[in-house]
């Protein structure tokens, strides 16, 4: 994990603008630079105040509350949902005002909040059945344009294409996404998309997203880096409803992604709790069950690989972020229990493990250090944001990369008093 | 299979300059259009007059000549060849003479000539693995450079790369191919083995060839004609040891690759006349049986499904060319019974049923027709070059797509005396 750490060298300097000399000083870890996400899907009720929305009329009292509280305690990079059937089911309505409250309420929180998708063959808007192929491209553009600028400064990241290898021949149904990447070819559609969302917010970090890990998806990378888009990060869907990947299949995934040199994010991983889907199942919307159910000895085999599975993502230096797919099983897609809360909103084995790496071992709790004779101290710790506290006075700082030395200089904490 | 069948108005001229009225014509189809392909390699000893080598010391007199009769009955294009290890074993020591001889052999029986490959992983030259990246590729080029030119005007074809979907991640053995792929991508290769193809021989059909018929050669495809780099025709491997793959799968495929508007050669098709490879075998290559017996069953159901998928496939306008992996049991890839042709020389009922379609129900035997009162005949049939004749006079014609009229001058036959 090394290069998840850094070094620096504190100059503490007081109120006053003199270095703190031979002085106890605390350190405490306050974020993570490592993207840790989960969908937020299950807190846009509580962020629009629609109380019992979620859990229904007889949902115990504050369980958004209780969600959220334990969301946050893991999380620190939401995936909001932008479903263009869901988001704009009647052209021209689109739920904007709602999405806007929501990805406030994570930004307000110091969550890092990514939109998901703009462009996807699947939930797509039904409406573009009735437009010719070109319109559909131009409905798209537009979609995109609108949307990204409506919530730039709030999302500032994009999965802005979603399953390009399959959408040209998607043959499940008929939807305009699968029509338009047919007819103007893949890499053309990825063009339109990301040239859109770039114009429409340049400071945005725009993701290429795909479940498929075969060499396809390395295809398509390479041909349209090839053709001159500029992607920012490689988005790998990671669902294992059908068994742990285990550590050696998940190197040799990042390994082959990442010899394109751009970021990768996990952008959609799950783990069951409960029985594995058959390993004969195709598409995984392909297994109905009437109950799937969370057994003890699945939540104790899910806590075991939760805990292997981020090791080994956080342990591959390409990473940058890492998304699971659903907090609670309550909502949870196609019935799994994958949440790391039960879906009476208790917390599964999991949920600890994983609370015991992100706030626990790749966590700097509060440490004091002593300034040295020129007010210094050398802080050493997991990528991210510190606060640095001396009597009652405090400021924050980083650790980055490439950071060596940084001057903080305290504040008074309570107010304006001096 | 009327995209198979022109129709052409021939103004008949006898060889005194007049045009022949009322005279009855025989006229004859003597060449297809469509490529009718088989491998040659079999042919090399007997154009070369390395009498027995083929079949050995105890090889029944005159095998080879047979085999040569019966492969040119069937077909008009032959794939020599061209593996780069068993071609220059050692660096600077091309076998190029004997497959000059090879090529020539064909040539001057009317038949079409293509080498394959000019760049593969597989049995590519061991010595690459002394070079550097760049050296490898260079190298590839020289490779390239030379021998298209060397066998220009004999062999204006070739399967320039082989496999580039699984070339970069290709991990059974080490080899300079995967190295080059994976140092410097598949698009950029492609476009250096194919520019450097295309500027040794400008006349030459070059081939993207590959076996995986997934939507990763598509994405392959895509990236490839988006960078701007030029294919003549895509190269569909399929070989079905595991069984023939129908109909409905089999136009599906030539469905999706005949989007990009490019001519479809079926490069490498077999079906074994004997029991199936396990479905669960990955690589046809690890499926190893001390015996694979050709059987009276494997033998009807193979003839069948040859009927059947030459139909298919000359029934889909986009497909130009098919090339059948091997005539006789005798050497055949992994030892499977998929000849037409038994170890022994003797024909399966496969052969006899290909020949009464590329001879029989695809064919214009000789036909007579009467000029009109303009010396013209009303010609329909197969593409392809045909002779006519009237009396001791004779001339040949084609048949080709955009071709109404043509006007052919007979010349008497048996030679100069007028």
């Amino acid at each position: 994990m090394e290069h998840r750490n850094s070094e620096v060298l504190v100059t503490v300097v007081g109120p006053d603008g003199v270095p703190l000399v031979g002085t106890d000083v605390v350190v405490e870890q306050t974020a993570h630079e490592f993207l840790f996400g989960c969908i937020g899907f299950d807190l846009i009720p509580l962020a629009n105040g629609e109380v019992g929305r979620q859990g229904g009329a007889d949902a115990p009292a504050g369980q958004d509350e209780d969600l959220a509280a334990k969301w946050l305690e893991l999380f620190n990079f939401a995936t909001l949902p932008f479903y263009w059937g869901d988001f704009e089911p009647v052209r021209g309505r689109p739920d904007t005002e709602r999405l806007l409250a929501a990805a406030r309420w994570f930004v307000d929180r110091g969550v890092v909040v990514k939109g998901h998708p703009l462009a996807w063959h699947t939930v797509t808007a039904p409406w573009l059945l009735e437009l010719s192929d070109e319109e559909i491209l131009e409905a798209q553009r537009a979609r995109i344009r609108r949307d990204v600028s409506d919530f730039a400064g709030l999302i500032d990241a994009w999965d802005v294409i979603n399953e390009v290898v399959i959408m040209p021949v998607f043959d499940k149904y008929d939807n305009g996404l699968t029509r338009a990447a047919r007819r103007f070819g893949r890499i053309p559609v990825i063009r339109t998309v990301f040239d859109e969302a770039r114009a429409a917010n340049p400071r945005a970090t725009l993701l290429l997203n795909d479940f498929d890990m075969s060499t396809a998806y390395e295809c398509l990378i390479e041909g349209v880096l090839e053709a001159g888009v500029k992607i920012d990060a490689l988005g790998l869907q990671s669902h294992m409803h059908q068994g742990y990947w285990g550590e050696e299949k998940t190197l040799a995934v990042l390994d082959r992604f990442a010899r394109y040199g751009l970021p990768l994010h996990l952008t959609e991983s799950t783990l069951v709790s409960g029985h594995l889907m058959p390993p004969e199942i195709d598409d995984l919307n392909d297994y109905q069950v009437a109950e799937w159910p969370s057994t003890p000895e699945g939540e104790a085999r899910q806590a075991d690989e939760v805990v292997r599975h981020y090791r080994t993502l956080l342990g591959h230096p390409a990473v940058e972020a890492m998304t699971y797919w659903g907090l609670s099983d309550a909502g949870a897609w196609l019935g799994a229990p994958v949440g790391f809360l039960r879906a009476d909103g208790s917390p599964k084995p999991a949920y600890d493990a994983l609370h015991a790496l992100v706030k626990g071992e790749w966590w700097l709790n509060p440490t004091t250090l002593r300034t040295d004779d020129q007010g210094r101290v050398r802080v050493r710790g997991w990528r991210g944001a510190y606060e640095l506290r001396a009597g009652d006075a405090a400021a924050g700082f980083e650790l980055a990369r490439g950071r060596d030395t940084v001057e903080v200089r305290l504040e008074r904490l309570g107010g304006s008093t001096t």
